[in-house]
């Protein structure tokens, strides 16, 4: 018999070399979205196999299960609840790596990169049929791994979950069609009759709001993004920043946090807003519990759940950035870096940040229309893994629910069903963590007025420390000793309800008109 | 008993992995030395030492030795001699591993981690009793290093090394200190001389030759260094190039070439040349036999020497980017970006970039006093080695010498002994390949002048892709299936000696003057 501390110490010693070997994965994966040359990709992608083949070996061994299984016997009655947690987290994810068949692993890494080629193509010539197989070989294949994932899930007292529920564990752990139904039912009940009331609107007021079309050079949007990080705390210290072809930001270790911006011709703030976006997921990663042994390479260390992580970008996009207040103060800089007004002043500035018009695409869609692409992904993840709706037909009712949500309708597949990459490779379960960013970022926002009074002022006087001193010490601390639903609760005071992000926006709406 | 093919096959693919894991180790040394924020080192130091930790196992385990066994097996009378040569090769470099006491490894790692650290303290006060018990503890850890890894030569039949050729082999395979006085002696007899007759000339003429200090913002000068490097066949699909501290280039794949550029205030041709430098390390890396499966991994797709990696980039520095030439083509584009004249003409430009001036930084040596830096450092390594000279001499000792050999006295010993960062980390026998590159480089070039007619009419006329091609053609493609002194002498159809550099060197200097 060992004594606990050394069994937990050993324990500990395996995740920080897993915890290593991950970040290495991260930092190739970094280096290939920033400056890796082209014909490098072939090579990358063999050392980016390896070191996730020596991930999931580390993850599942025997040896492992080991470490796990010694941890758990040396605990006793005076173990703390978090170091209880911790076993937890890690004995359900053990579990749920040992009871995949190896062999489907391989077979789901090989359809994966086989359907992320194939989506590629297809999507450059709006070709769904070509994907179409490959879609449905990943989907089979999903559910095969769906039903090994359920023997774990039983094994460990769960309750039965259907097919995408399964799935969607690992990016929302809770998470279950019964609370989607309960957040979604009123996001589709009130967005559509949002957006025709804009786009009445916007018809009766014609010409008149319209803004002249205006763009920034590629320098001056890159100045503004690193005024942005800057009054918001980028730290070169421990901080990056470069240039990649799509926004992202990355973890590459304890005190290594990168962030990437990508200028779009015509869209002068994408980048900008992708700037904010993108160092929301910063600074939550910052201000995970890290510093400390007790979580550090452990489990409670790490964000708990994509819904909060998105909620966090999203506050800072759509709560900050694209707030009125914001608005006023950046309207001057703007104007100075483009040497012109085409909005009129700073309401016509901050009707420009928040164009509120729905688009087929949903990476570029704001606030109003932006759950409303989720909730319709959602719908056919489900239908396609349970096989109400067969793969061929997917292109049909994809392009008549957009427009009975929306109103708008794809001309083409590209812009339809193929705009996503996440079914390329075999993703499902993870589009609603989007949409639940929104819905949490609201309700933490309503707690945060409580406690500091209108957001709005806050930024207004230039207290944005203030706000993310809230979040600092209120949400990111939490890591994962709660779930995304228990943090909600335990930080706003109620259960997650759709009914804070639609306020919001009838809110914003409503000024925005004015 | 297994197959000949499929013996081949399993070390093939163990040598292919670790090809993998070094690329990896290199993507993460890149990325360290371009963009990793300084508190991020300590996070990567753990991640590079777990790779390294990776990488000697996999190069000293029973499992690799027992595949090389099984190939040197398999090999039959119709083995190519390239399939001989490579099994030879990795079971030189097998013994050498396997000798050494694992624990003076690690008591090494260590040694070498504190001397790093000790030194960079030293270096900044100037402080050498600091570093010395460092050193002391370095040199007594190689000399014990030695004594393990002859073990290892006798076993295979070498004839008896000195502790200094014993360590250096592994930069310089087949070097001996009888091969090096042949080679030294005759720099040492007759570059103090020039020196001396230069700084005698310079005085004669005085001011009237002296070329108004200048210099070039970072932007204009990397510039120049952009338009350098697509003239010479720069290929962004499988090059790129970043800033860092120094300058330096590593391959990270078999189609990823990096090279990184460092801007010096008041030194306006430093990253200019250094770009010509190190891209001349990286076309050789280009030009070795890597698309042939016969080749990579395998050892002869490696470069030979450490002093024929440094003639390809003294070549393309030295050769090329110093020459009257190139000076005369390149003398309106830096007037261009300087806009204005201090050199009064091509010549004076070429003079400039050639200022044939001793000083006391070895990093800063143009080709007259550079190889006598190294006459120094090789001198010093010996005696240090053999405990002829004690480390607390050393600080005199190498101050008498510099003015012996170059004419100039360190101030201090910053200036001085305290300046490589080779010693710190334990690296003796490194340092006469950097001198070896020049009568390599100027030996080359002799037999391509043979061939091709003089290198400047070639660079007059726009020829630089000539000159490449007979590189490309004659020694990049040799790899590992010859040692450098083979190389030199089947490309030259002589030995190396220092003949043809002191030749050159002394037209240069008369041209110079002229």
């Amino acid at each position: 018999m060992s004594t606990p501390g050394k069994a937990l110490e050993r324990l500990r010693q395996h995740l920080h070399t897993t915890r290593l070997l991950g970040s290495i994965h991260s930092t190739l994966y970094y280096d290939q979205n920033t400056v890796l040359p082209a014909e490098g990709a072939t090579w990358r992608g063999e050392q980016l196999a390896l070191l996730a083949c020596q991930l999931h070996e580390r993850q599942s061994s025997e040896a492992y299960a080991e470490l796990v299984a010694e941890a758990e016997a040396s605990l006793d009655a005076d173990a703390s609840p978090e170091r209880r947690r911790n076993l937890l987290l890690l004995r359900r994810e053990l579990e749920r790596q040992r009871c995949l068949d190896p062999d489907l692993v391989g077979r789901l890494a090989q359809a994966q990169a086989r359907g992320y080629a194939l989506w590629q193509e297809a999507r450059r010539s709006a070709d769904f049929p070509l994907f179409a197989p490959a879609l449905s070989e990943l989907l089979h294949l999903r559910r095969e791994e769906a039903g090994q994932l359920a023997v774990a899930e039983q094994g460990m007292g769960d309750l039965p979950r259907s097919r995408w529920e399964t799935l969607a564990q690992r990016f929302e752990p809770g998470i279950s069609e019964h609370l989607l139904e309960d957040l979604f039912t009123p996001l589709q009940q009130r967005l559509p009759a949002l957006i025709r009331r804009v786009q009445e609107e916007r018809g009766r007021s014609g010409a008149v709001s319209a803004i002249p079309a205006w763009d920034l050079a590629e320098e001056v949007q890159d100045d503004l993004c690193r005024q942005l990080l800057e009054e918001w705390g980028f730290d070169p210290g421990r901080c990056r920043r470069d240039r990649s072809p799509h926004p992202f930001s990355c973890t590459l270790g304890p005190q290594d946090f990168r962030i990437t911006t990508r200028m779009v011709p015509g869209q002068p703030f994408s980048a900008f807003l992708a700037t904010a976006h993108e160092w929301g997921h910063l600074l939550y990663e910052q201000g995970l519990p890290r510093g400390d042994d007790h979580w550090f390479p452990w489990p409670l260390g790490e964000a708990t759940s994509m819904a909060v992580h998105e909620s966090q970008s999203l506050f800072l996009e759509c709560r900050l950035a694209r707030s009125q207040a914001f608005a006023a103060r950046w309207y001057p800089r703007f104007q100075g870096a483009l040497g012109a007004d085409p909005w009129g002043g700073a309401h016509g500035f901050w009707r420009d940040l928040n164009p509120m018009r729905p688009g087929l695409i949903r990476v570029e869609a704001d606030e109003l229309g932006y759950a409303l692409h989720i909730v319709l992904r959602y719908e056919f993840e489900r239908a396609l893994l349970e096989s109400e709706l067969q793969v061929n037909d997917l292109p049909a009712a994809w392009n008549r629910r957009m427009e009975e949500l929306l109103g708008v309708r794809p001309g083409n597949d590209a812009e339809g069903c193929l705009q996503d990459v996440h079914w390329s490779e075999g993703l499902f379960g993870y589009f609603p963590s989007y949409a639940l960013g929104h819905l949490v970022s609201a309700q933490l926002a309503e707690a945060m007025e409580r406690d500091l009074g209108p957001i709005e002022e806050r930024l207004g006087r230039g207290e944005d420390q203030t706000v993310f001193g809230w979040l600092a010490e209120r949400v990111w601390p939490l890591g994962r000793s709660v779930e995304a639903g228990e943090l909600v609760e335990r930080v706003s005071g109620a259960p997650l309800t759709a009914g804070p992000f639609l306020t919001y926006l009838e809110g914003k709406l409503e000024r925005l008109a004015g």
